[in-house]
């Protein structure tokens, strides 16, 4: 996606460590009207596949996973929670995943009432890196019983293992911009 | 909002310990056309008060943020996280929440390149219940120097404290629905 890659390159900061600062219009300051570009272009590459429910995980996936809602016509969004809460109840799916960028692991949750057999479920994500989040993502929908139709991410870092990992189990992974390598003095460059 | 009160009478359950669960609809599974309606509300509210960015916290305030600032010509929605992240560099406004559902203590920061000086704020929040998250949010605007316009709550704990303290301060809060009381027999009542 030609506007994404592109505000990458303007806005994007790579740190040291891996790190690839984004959150001047990503995941702490937003630019909603990038995420509806974002959303249209999920779309676009997910439309007439049946999906009736997006999946995300909190925080940063649920401002994008929303506004990308609104262009599958107000579709359901679901968002797993980290941890467990006094105001979460009933029945649960969980698994657990392991943090990159706060380097520790924590529980992923899904009540039980909002997934289930018949859906069909998009996963939607800022990050895709080592695919853990992601891969915690795809154990509750199967947990649920629902179907997978796909994941969408905004940025993919095809230098670390995740999307060849679930490339490889035959999921439909739709990356919008896939950094090939990165560094503090080149900066970004993309795979084609 | 009638729409919203309707809308929490027909599916939010009350539970023990002063607890509404509207995780159907607002903040597990997201209705994304509620949030529309719900931002269009927000913008009814404080329009023509020159907002030019909107504050929230993760992670459930994140998407009633984004879908509202849709309706306010696509506003920039800054996030104010809840303790440091490999992520976070630079220079930081904190505070800290005593968060009631998950009964423990967190740091709230946002960097300082995206509020600041000649910024006028508008908060927006799910819940208003004792105003701790809405009042760390307030410190933060006022480290920043931003003019803070007011603050937007979906629904406010009426028999709480927090809305109290904050209006008499002097801040424009606009709760979209406030329920005086509520009980697991008897169910939610809203204030006039």
């Amino acid at each position: 996606m030609q506007l994404l890659k592109d505000r990458i390159l303007k806005d994007g900061v790579v740190k040291a460590g891996g790190v690839l600062k984004v959150d001047s219009f990503l995941n702490h300051q937003i630019d909603v009207s990038l995420y509806r570009e974002i959303g249209k272009e999920f779309y676009r590459r997910f439309e007439n596949m049946g999906i009736n429910k997006i999946l995300t995980i909190e925080a940063s996936g649920i401002g994008i996973a929303c506004v990308t809602a609104e262009a599958f016509g107000d579709c359901p969004v679901v968002f797993a929670k980290k941890a467990e809460s006094k105001n979460l109840d009933g029945e649960l799916y969980t698994t657990k995943v392991t943090s990159f960028t706060k380097g520790r692991e924590y529980n992923v949750i899904v009540s039980k009432k909002f997934i289930g057999k018949g859906d069909r479920v998009l996963i939607i994500d800022d990050f895709l890196a080592n695919g853990c989040a992601l891969i915690g993502l795809m154990e509750l929908v199967e947990q649920s019983g629902a179907e997978l139709v796909g994941a969408g991410i905004v940025i993919e870092k095809g230098f670390q293992r995740g999307g060849e990992i679930i490339r490889q189990k035959g999921i439909k992974l739709e990356s919008l911009a896939i950094v090939e390598s990165m560094d503090e003095e080149n900066g970004v460059v993309f795979r084609n």
